[in-house]
């Protein structure tokens, strides 16, 4: 049976042991398939796995048709946000423990592949954040990001942010960070910070305030339709970070606006992937009791 | 200067103070402007407010193109699901606090309505839950919420709740109740239970556990486009509210399901109302600190 | 070697399966090491287990220096508040997940009773709520509670309280429910309803309102010397717990009256308990990370 | 009427408007009930009050037995700690909003100081947390705080910490930061955290996870008899503040030891003071209803 795919990207986390036998693995049953393979440079050189080409992200970017991150959710967040620039559907394996965006284990990589390669499997659609930096009315820095922005203080004291969203006022808040969340950040950083979930079916972004002044500054979900600005009125030290990329060094009346990014991130699963059964198993939903079951 | 519309709906909180004489001078002004107005027949009897004819809710939804609603955002919630039906535009006008959905202050109301019968308004749509109770099979009920949907044990007994959506199976939940709410309803109820604030623009519902008995059954929103099954697997007395309605008599095995009513709900506001100034209003926002100041 | 007791208590979680053999087991160990043993009257006639005096739990408390719990945290609620009267100490054994106040697994019950009635344990004291129901000035109901008094309303109306501490008014309270709790209560009822972990040697207790309708109405501390009086406002049906106990028929104007008992709970813990390890256990903080890895 | 005190010392918030008639309307009045007067050696040469001794804080504390601070909870927080040491009592003046500690209006200052210096007040204690600093089994730095102890990660990048009580394993922390807090700081920067409000009468310290890795990370409140030893285990630059002091240069393998302080803060009230009054001002519990109205 042919693949539905053409060429397939490599992409591992090098630094984990065991890797470069899983990655070879994954390569000969790609091969095997009929499928060219390429590795991610970095991933390459230091697993040391040659005999394929090895190719940046963009280049993978350019040339693939599919992506196979190996790893955890990092390595995914990694790779994800160039290969949706292209448009390369992505399937995310996991060594250790699953992850929510990385859900098949390795245990089951052979069987999983063989049915996606042909076709059996299910696409699903991560929206992004576009992020903009602007002083004195010049964008200073841009980046995307799957998970979220964040901004925050870079000592104990506390910031104090400005929100509109499209023009329209939303509040000054007073907090030690802020938040800016997709739906598939909501199960990171923001779930910490006293977030709810958010669906990535949900058209939204989430706004958590990480231990606001106000009691009511609540976690609110806004739109993903619109621009949200963030202006920082005050802070020591403030600084924005988008993912795992991090600009340090913002000054007072610096803007961050934020609006969703024309990619999306395209994940392929298993046919019978399941968003809540992923909740389910990270969140130990499944498991006993937690607080006491005396008398209640 | 003509009215864009041409038969207004008056209702009120009949029980309210004064309600009588500021009714009576809203219905003068809309006449003035040659709108023809129609009382709703409780308001009508109760406030003594004779010469206009009286009608039903849903006679007022079949022949009204406006409805002038006078009181708190439970009157609104009384009236709102039946006009929703007819695509009646609805204005909130308030007497006491401003609500998060009657917010014309009555020192406005001539200012405000004069702008808005001449067309001045800003139109907003709200979407309501469309409730079923199934009993083997069957629908034994079916009612329509602006809020919330919430279920809930009759004693301090624990509820033991399956919820699917769309026949995906997300959880069992162990909580003394489960709210769904609509963007509306998410500062009401929702918020008390620990919920987060959603837009009226973000096309979802959110799903809260009252008091859960695991502390990882977070909030959690969820598109509006899908229908959540809720199933009753264990639970003393158990019972539904959908808004105000209730239903009292629920049995293990039945199953309410909710889904996006076909109607919205239309509200009218005076040019320039922001959601965002509502919510600063309304959750102290613009206020000064709440925890103290001292040491951070 | 002796045992430091001298007439054990035996008290079971009839309706668990494997009970019977369990105590009997139990039993004849504590009667090899000299012990004289009575059996609860109810776990005696349910397991069919005789030949051992059948006592009820008054009758335990008078006659028994010592009292072994095989079950769950509820089968150790059910009888510590009367064996608390007495004064007598209680070991708890568990028969599936281990409990918060039930911490020795049946797996190793006969080298932990070996050890303990030799002498080698740990005791430690756990406070009591007092409660009475004030109407007209009469106590028209009183009970003893170890976890907590639990105030609610019948439906889904809401409850208004009006609190106060040693006569000084501390607030009124729009909620669905208040719960007054211990340090051992606050890993049951109250951490669902958002409070913290209060640990057994603050001498406090913990007031959680469930749901309030202030999201400044948090969960507060008190000190346990004084008494805490609770008054209905307004509230359909309000009804309030004593533990398991319950009280459905309160009217407007009853105050419920909180403070500490005179007696206390005794445990007796294997050498080597800690209170934190169980905290681990039972909240799973010695599992991997919760939300996700990514990014943050 | 002779007063009861002898020698004030006078200490305000130098930079605000308005400090210097004040601080000299206050002088007079002392001196004129018989005190003698000193000024705090900043406040003097800020406000440019002369015409008293100016003391340093430790004079101060060795030669007053009051002291009378005009400003904000933050004034009495940087001058509470010092006057402890040498048990001077402490009556708190507040310029603008009222504070948590700091609980006398300016407009009825006269009247209430004449009150209490003739003995009319209410006494009451609050506990300081002793902190050290340990690396390598020396303590490098030690500091009281008032409100709480604070560790951070400098950066965006979490913090984890080996937490122990007593020598005692509690918890492996993953969290952006902890917070150690006195009951005087649980209505400070642990309740932005999601703290409970702990009353300053309960011998017991709050301890929260700030935005914590585990949802079942819940705040704790220890007995304050015993010591709690915070171990880095891994972090990128983290500091700890003791209030407002601040040490950022911790390594890997750094101890933060907490104990309670042997010094207690003295504040004095005006008779008919009440904590309970302070909380309902504080976090507004007198205003109406926060979330929505209707249809609950």
């Amino acid at each position: 049976m042919t693949s539905r795919f053409r060429h397939a990207a490599l992409i591992g986390k090098y630094q984990a042991q065991g890797m470069r036998p899983l990655l070879e693995e994954i390569a000969h049953l790609l091969t095997r398939r009929g499928l060219e393979v390429s590795i991610e440079v970095d991933t390459a050189l230091n697993t040391g796995l040659t005999g394929y080409p090895m190719l940046t992200p963009d280049e993978l970017g350019q040339h693939c048709d599919l992506a196979i991150v190996v790893g955890g959710d990092g390595t995914m967040l990694g790779i994800a946000r160039t290969l949706a620039r292209y448009g390369v559907p992505m399937v995310g394996i996991n060594q250790g423990r699953l992850g929510f965006i990385t859900d098949i284990p390795v245990a089951r990589v052979t069987q999983a592949l063989r049915a996606m390669l042909a076709g059996d499997y299910e696409e699903e659609h991560r929206a992004m954040l576009d992020g903009r930096v602007v002083r004195g009315g010049e964008a200073i820095y841009t980046a995307v990001a799957m998970n979220d922005v964040v901004l925050r203080s870079g000592t104990t004291s506390m910031l104090e942010l400005r929100v509109e969203v499209d023009g329209q006022f939303v509040a000054n808040f007073r907090a030690d960070g802020l938040i800016v969340s997709s739906p598939t950040g909501s199960t990171a950083y923001a779930l910490s910070a006293g977030g709810p979930i958010l669906h990535p079916g949900v058209a939204g972004w989430l706004m958590v305030p990480i231990a606001p002044h106000m009691l009511s500054n609540r976690p609110i979900v806004l739109p993903d339709a619109g621009e949200i600005s963030i202006e920082i009125v005050s802070a020591r030290e403030p600084s924005v970070n988008f993912d795992m990329q991090s600009l340090a060094s913002l000054l007072h009346g610096d803007k961050i606006l934020v609006k969703r990014s024309e990619h999306r991130v395209r994940f392929l699963h298993p046919r019978g992937w399941n968003y809540y059964a992923t909740l389910r198993h990270k969140l130990h939903w499944n498991e006993g009791v937690v607080p006491g079951d005396g008398g209640h």
